[in-house]
C-alpha cells in the first residue's frame, strides 16, 4: 500500500522500516534513502567505535570534551554558548554525524537529579535562550539538534515509567516553556521525547504533547525521536506523533504498524507522515554531508578553555584572598581532584577528549612561585589519615593553599540521595583551614552540594562544576586572575535539603511524582517560602565591583525595554550579568516572587560605564491562564527589579503594561460573587433580581443583602441557587441571564 | 412502580420525595413516614424559630453554646469530649431534633481555612479519636450525628466547585481516616457529603466515595446526607448512593429520579437503596423521641465551662507570672473582647447561647483586689488614640495587666488572607507592656495567628481560642490557678504564614487546588522541612512541671502497648498530655518524620507519679501502600518517641513489629532491578540470563554485568528490554519468567 504523501515511494513495510533504526545509532537505509548517524552529545560527539555485538556505552572516537551544561549555564551568555554549539557542529560534521542528541533542557527541579549537569538552569526562560543560540550555532554548520528530553523528564528513578503529575500552567510556565522558545526560535531539526509518563501518559505516545502542542501550537516543523528505548506501543506511538523510534531495528514494532494500517486501527496517513518527516530529515542530512569536512582541534579547545573560565563561579572572596599573585608565593595544591579531574558525568553524555588539562599542572604553569601538591584523599574519594596529614603538613608551610574537593560521580540512570560532598573531603578542609587562613577551596561536581556549614571556615570558594577538558586550565586563570569571573547561579544553593521547593515530592513513589511545588520550581520556591539559602539563584562574584544607576523601563507592543546604566567601580576589567526579574503585586493569579525575564551578559572596563539595555518580549511576561486555558499577559504595573542576583536587586523601576482581554465568560456555573463583580453580568443579575422582588419572589434576594449571608452566597453557582426552596432564579431564567451578560 | 426492598410500600415518587427535604430543616412527610428535623450544630444546637418565608441562618432557640472544636479539640481529652457530646444530645432531644449536623472533621490543611474553628486538629488521628467520642456521647440520647463534610472540605474560597486534586495515598492516611475511624468505631447515624469536587468528582456523587470507600470498605450503616446545596446532579447523586438531598422541597430532581427509573438510565434498586436508608433513619429518630425529654442549663453551663478551661492553652509564661494571686493586687483588664467576647464563629454553626459570661465579669468576680478596665480598642476591633492612652494609663497603674486581643471574626464562607492579628491591637500590647512588665496577654479567634515576634514583649499568653458561652469564667479560672491550664495546641503555630505546609496551594485558582503538600500536612510539612515554628502541635504549658520515666513498649497482634512513668514534680495538682510519636527509620515508603499515634491526657496530683499507658491499635500503624492500593503494616523496628509536644520528646523506645505481605507481585513491567532484587525474581532471571548466556546471546547479558551500564539499565522494565537489539529476553520468555517469579 502506498499514499500519496511526501513518502509515496515507499509502501507501507518500508514506511514502518524508514521509522525505526537500523542499528543502534542509524536510521535504517530505505529505497533511495541512506542512512544517517544520530549520536550522543551534547557537550561533545561521542561517536562511538563500531561493535555490532557490544551496543551502547563503549569507546569513543576522540572529540573535544566542552564544558557540560552546569557549567557552560553558568556563563549567562547566549553569544558564547552559540560559539560552542558551532564547534560542536563542525565536529559532528568532520565525524559524519548528522545528528547530535542535544541540547538538554529540562528543568533542574530538584538538586539531587542525576541528570542535573546535563540541564542549564532552574529557570525556564534562562534555559530557553541559551539553548536557543545552542542549537542555532550547531545547526549553522548543517547538523541537526536533538531538543530533549520531551518533556518533564526531571529525574532518573524510575525514569522509564514514572508519571510526572503535573497541572497545567505549571507545565506550560515552566516545565514546556524552554522547548517552545528554542522550537520556536531555532527550529531543531528533531525533538526527542523522554522515556516518562507525563500525568499517566508515556510522553513517547502523547498526542497532545508530540502533536497538539508541539506542532499544531508550536508550529514544530521537524522530526520527533524517542529516546532510546522509549517507546512502548508503536503503533500508539506513531500515532501521536513520534516518527523514529530508536534504537533499532525494530521488527516487531515494523510488523505492528503494517498490521495496524491493513486493519485500520492505524490512519496510514499518519505513519505516512512519520515517513515523509524521516525522509525529510534523511534528505538535509545528506545534504549537509562534506566528506571534507575537518576542525581545529586546538582552536576547540581553547574555546573549551575559555568557555569553561567563563562557567566557573566565584562564590566567596573574603579579604580578596583571590587572585593570587602569579610571584612569590608558594602555593599548596591539595585534593585528588587537582591533578586527576573530574570533568564530565556518567551515562550517554561520556564521551571521549581530544585532551585533558589537569588544574595541577597549570596551576603550576602560571606560578612563577612553588607549587606543591598533596592528593588529600585516595583517588575514590574516600579519607586517609596518612594522605591528610601529609596534605596539612603542605598547607601549613605554604602562603595560600588550594583545596580541591568534589563529589564521586553523578550519572545518567540514578538520582541522588545527599547534597553533601564527602565527609573527609569536608574534615581535609576544616583541617586545612585550622593550619593556614588563606585557604580556597575549589569544588568538582555536576549539580548543587551543599556549602553550608563548612564554607564559614575558608575565605574563598570556587564553584568549578564539571568544566570538560579544559577545565584545569580555566580554573588556573580564575585563581591568578587571567580571567576575571563572571559565571553565575543558575540553581540556588540551599541551606538545606529539607529546604528545597521539592524536597517533599522527590523522587515520588510507586511510579508517580506529584509537582507539588507546581510553579514554585528553584528560587520561586525559596522566594515564596520567605526561606534563606546559601547562595541565591544568579549569584556569582567578581574581582570588580559593579554599581547601578537607576533603571528606567519602556512598553511597547512587543514587550518592554529596561535601560539601567552600570559602572564598573573596581580596578580590574570584568563582565557583569545584569538580571531583570518581574512581579505583578495584585495579579489575578498566584505568582511567583519575582521571575527572571531578561538578562545580558556585559564586559566593562575598569572605570567604565555602560547603558545596558535588556529586551523583554511581550510573550515572556504571559501566564497561562488555567481557566481561558491559553497564554494571556495581564494587565498592570509591572514591578521590575534589576540587579546582580535574584535577591541582590540593585533598583526597581514600573511599567504599565496593556493586557489581552482575559475575561472569562459568565455562565450557570459562575458564582453568584462572580456574577455580581462583573459589570455587565452585574447589572444584568441585578435586573433579573429586581423584577422577581417585585413580584414578590424576594426569599433569596434579602438574604443575599445581609452582609453575613452574602459571605455565605457569594461563592454559589447561579445553577445551584436555582435549586434552592424559594429562589427567583429558574434554569431558564438563569440561561437567558448567560445569553445578556457574553454579548 | 415498587421494588421489594424496605421501602416496598412506597411508590417511586414516594421514594423520590422521601430522599429529599420537605423544608429548609426536615425531611418529608412520606406515607407512614414522619418528617424528621435535622439541624446545625455543632457546638450547640442552633433550632431556627420558623419563617417559612425567610429560610437560612436567622434566630434560633437558645440552647448551650459549648467550646467550638478549635477549643474542644485542645483538651486532648477523649472523655470530656465524650460528656459534651451527651449533653449536645439531650439538648437535641429535648428540642425534637433528631439529627445534629456534625462533627466536623477536616483536617485544618491551611490555617487560613475560614472554618478551621469548626475543626479539630490538623491531625487525623487526634481529630478521629475526640470525634468518635462526640458521636458516641450524641448517640446514646438517642439523637444521630452527622459526620461532616465527606470529604477534604479543607478551605471556602470556591467551595461548591472547587476540586481538591489529592492522591490516593494523601486521601486515605489524611483527609479519610479520621471518617473511617469514627465511622468503624462509632457508626454516626449519618454521615454528610462535601460541597467540593475530589479529584474533579463532586462528592455528592462519587460512588468511589460514598459507596466503595464508605460502605464497601468501612461498613458504614446509616445514610448519606448532603450538605445544604451541595447535590448538583439528582440521579447521579442516587447512583452514587447519596440518600437524602437537602434543603428541599426539591420537586424538580424528585420529578428527574421517577423518570431516570421509568427510563432505565437509574437503576430502581438504588432509589430503593436510599429510601430504605431513609426509612431506618425516620424509624430510629422516632423511636427515640421523647416529648418530655429536657435539660439542665445551669449544669450543661457548668460543664461548658470545665471544657472551655480544659481547652485554654497557655503558651507563654516567663517568671511564672500566672496564675495571679486572688489577693492584694491590683489587676488592668484591657481591651474590648474581655467585655465583649468573641465566643464562636459565624456561619451555620452560629447559634444562641442560654447565656453569656464574660471575662471581665468573672475576673471581678474571682478577685479579692481592684480590678480596672479599660477598652483599648473600638467595638469592631479597631485602634483609638484615645481608648489607648487610656489602655496605657490604666495599665501602667496596675501590679498586672491582662490584655485581651484578637481576631473580628472567622466564618464559614470565607477564608482568611492573612494570619495577622489586628495591628492596632499589637500596637497596644506593645504600648502596655511598654509601662507594665507584667502583662498577659489572652487571645480570642478561631484559627492559629501569628504570635511572632510580638509575643516576645510579654511574659505571659494565654491561647483563648473561641470558648463558647463560658469562656469568660473559663478564662478567670486559668488566670487564678482555679484550672491548671492543660490544653494542648492541636495546630502548629508557624512563624511565617509562608512557612506553612500548604502555603504555596491554598487556595488554589480556576476552581483547583492541589494538595501539593501531600501527606505532610501541619506538623508533618515543618518537620520533613526542618522548620522552625514559633508553638509546635501538641505544645501547652502548665502551672505544674513533669517529668517523665523511661518508655518500655510491648507489641502484640493488636498493636503497641507504651508504658512510661511520669511525675509531677510541681507544688500543684494539674493534667499531662503524653503523646507518642511513631517514626520508621528505613520505611520502604517516604513517611513523615513522626505521627501522632496515641495519647492520653491524665490527672497527676503535685508530688504523685503515674504509671501511664498508650495503646497503639495495630490498624493506627498501617500506611496506605499505593502499588497495592491497600492499608499495609510494614514490618521493622518501630521508633516511638514519647513527650509533652511533638517536638519535646522526653524519651524513646523501639518496638519490633511484624508486618503484613506486602510483595509486589513481579511483572514485566517490573525493572531490571526490581528483579534482580526480588529472591525469587532474581534467581529466576539469573537462570534466564545464564541459559541465555550459554546459547550465546550475552550482549545485553554482558552489559548488565558493568557497573556503570547496570545503573543505566537496572531502571528499565523487562518488557523494555525485549525491545532492545540482542536482547535475550522476548515477551514470550519474560511471560514464563513472570509465571515462575509469582508462585
Amino acid at each position: 500500500m502506498t499514499t500519496d504523501a511526501g513518502s509515496s515511494r515507499l509502501t507501507t513495510a518500508e514506511q514502518a522500516a524508514l521509522t525505526s533504526g537500523g542499528d543502534f545509532w542509524h536510521s535504517t537505509a530505505v529505497a533511495d534513502l541512506p542512512k544517517i548517524m544520530l549520536t550522543d552529545g551534547p557537550h561533545g560527539v561521542r561517536k562511538q567505535i563500531a561493535d555490532a555485538g557490544q551496543p551502547g556505552l563503549l569507546a569513543s572516537e576522540p572529540a573535544t570534551c566542552f564544558p557540560p551544561a552546569v557549567a557552560l549555564g553558568s556563563t549567562w551568555d547566549p553569544d558564547l554558548v552559540r560559539r560552542v554549539g558551532e564547534a560542536l557542529g563542525e565536529e559532528a560534521r568532520a565525524m559524519g554525524v548528522s545528528v547530535l542528541l542535544g541540547p538538554g533542557i529540562n528543568l533542574k527541579r530538584s538538586p539531587l537529579g542525576g541528570r542535573n549537569f546535563e540541564y542549564y538552569a532552574e529557570d525556564p526562560l534562562l534555559t530557553g535562550v541559551l539553548a536557543t543560540q545552542w542549537v542555532r550555532g550547531l545547526q549553522s554548520r548543517g547538523v541537526g539538534a536533538s531538543l530533549k528530553h520531551f518533556a518533564v523528564n526531571s529525574q532518573e528513578t524510575d525514569r522509564m515509567r514514572v508519571s510526572a503529575d503535573v497541572d497545567e500552567r505549571t507545565l506550560r510556565e515552566m516545565y514546556l516553556r524552554a522547548f517552545q522558545r528554542v522550537v520556536q526560535q531555532a527550529q531543531p531539526w528533531t525533538v526527542m521525547c523522554s522515556y516518562n509518563r507525563i500525568n499517566g501518559v508515556h510522553a513517547s505516545q502523547d498526542p497532545w504533547l508530540l502533536t497538539t502542542v508541539l506542532r499544531d501550537e508550536w508550529g514544530f516543523e521537524g522530526l520527533v525521536v524517542s529516546d532510546w528505548g522509549a517507546v512502548v506501543d508503536r503503533v500508539a506511538a506513531v500515532r501521536a506523533g513520534l516518527d523514529l523510534t530508536m534504537p533499532g531495528p525494530d521488527r516487531a514494532g515494523d510488523e505492528a504498524l503494517v498490521r495496524a494500517v491493513a486493519d485500520g486501527t492505524l490512519d496510514p496517513a499518519a505513519l505516512d507522515t512519520a515517513a515523509a518527516r524521516m525522509r525529510a530529515l534523511v534528505e538535509r542530512s545528506v545534504a549537509a554531508l562534506d566528506p571534507a569536512a575537518s576542525y581545529d582541534a586546538d582552536a576547540h579547545h581553547a574555546l573549551a578553555r575559555e568557555a569553561a573560565g567563563r562557567g566557573i563561579v566565584l562564590l566567596k572572596n573574603d579579604g580578596d584572598l583571590l587572585p593570587l599573585p602569579r610571584q612569590d608565593i608558594t602555593i599548596a595544591v591539595i585534593g585528588e581532584h587537582a591533578r586527576t579531574p573530574r570533568f564530565q558525568g556518567g551515562g550517554s553524555s561520556q564521551m571521549n577528549p581530544t585532551r585533558l588539562d589537569d588544574a595541577l599542572t597549570e596551576i603550576t604553569s602560571l606560578s612563577d612561585g612553588p607549587v606543591r601538591f598533596a592528593a588529600g584523599y585516595t583517588a575514590d574519594g574516600a579519607g586517609d589519615e596518612r594522605l591528610t596529614a601529609e596534605a596539612v603538613d603542605t598547607a601549613r608551610h605554604a602562603d595560600v593553599a588550594v583545596v580541591f574537593i568534589g563529589t564521586a560521580q553523578e550519572t545518567e540512570g540514578a538520582d541522588r540521595d545527599t547534597l553533601e560532598l564527602p565527609a573527609a573531603q569536608l574534615a581535609l578542609v576544616a583541617r586545612v583551614a585550622a593550619v593556614n587562613p588563606n585557604t580556597v577551596v575549589v569544588l568538582s561536581h555536576g549539580a548543587v552540594v551543599l556549602t553550608s556549614p563548612w564554607d564559614r571556615d575558608v575565605p574563598a570558594l570556587v564553584e568549578g562544576w564539571l568544566l570538560g577538558q579544559a577545565g584545569g586550565g580555566a580554573i588556573a586563570d580564575v585563581l591568578f586572575g587571567v580571567v576575571n569571573p563572571s559565571g553565575r547561579l543558575t540553581e540556588t544553593i540551599p541551606l538545606k535539603l529539607a529546604h528545597h521547593p521539592s524536597h517533599l515530592d522527590f523522587p515520588g513513589e510507586a511510579s508517580h511524582v506529584r509537582y507539588g511545588e507546581g510553579i514554585h520550581v528553584g528560587y520561586r520556591g525559596f522566594d515564596a517560602r520567605e526561606q534563606e539559602v546559601a547562595y541565591p539563584f544568579g549569584f556569582g562574584l567578581s574581582y570588580t565591583t559593579f554599581t547601578y544607576g537607576d533603571a528606567t523601563a519602556t512598553a511597547d507592543d512587543g514587550g518592554i525595554e529596561v535601560r539601567v546604566r552600570v559602572t564598573n567601580t573596581g580596578g580590574r576589567d570584568g563582565r557583569e550579568v545584569v538580571q531583570v526579574y518581574a512581579s505583578l503585586p495584585g495579579s489575578r493569579v498566584r505568582r511567583a516572587v519575582r521571575e527572571l525575564k531578561g538578562f545580558t551578559s556585559v564586559a566593562i572596563a575598569a572605570g567604565e560605564t555602560a547603558d545596558v539595555v535588556v529586551r523583554i518580549d511581550r510573550d515572556d511576561l504571559a501566564y497561562w491562564d488555567p481557566s481561558l486555558r491559553r497564554w494571556a499577559v495581564e494587565g498592570g504595573d509591572y514591578l521590575l527589579a534589576v540587579g546582580a542576583s535574584s535577591r541582590d536587586l540593585r533598583c526597581t523601576v514600573t511599567v504599565k503594561v496593556d493586557g489581552d482581554d482575559t475575561r472569562v465568560p459568565l455562565t450557570a456555573e459562575s458564582t453568584l460573587g462572580e456574577w455580581l463583580s462583573d459589570p455587565l453580568g452585574g447589572q444584568v443579575l441585578a435586573q433579573a433580581f429586581a423584577a422577581a422582588a417585585a413580584q414578590g419572589g424576594g426569599g433569596l434576594i434579602g438574604m443575599a443583602a445581609d452582609p453575613q449571608m452574602f459571605t455565605l452566597m457569594a461563592g454559589v453557582p447561579l445553577s445551584r441557587m436555582a435549586a434552592f426552596p424559594g429562589s427567583p432564579l429558574t434554569l431558564e431564567a438563569i440561561a437567558q441571564l448567560v445569553t445578556a451578560a457574553n454579548p
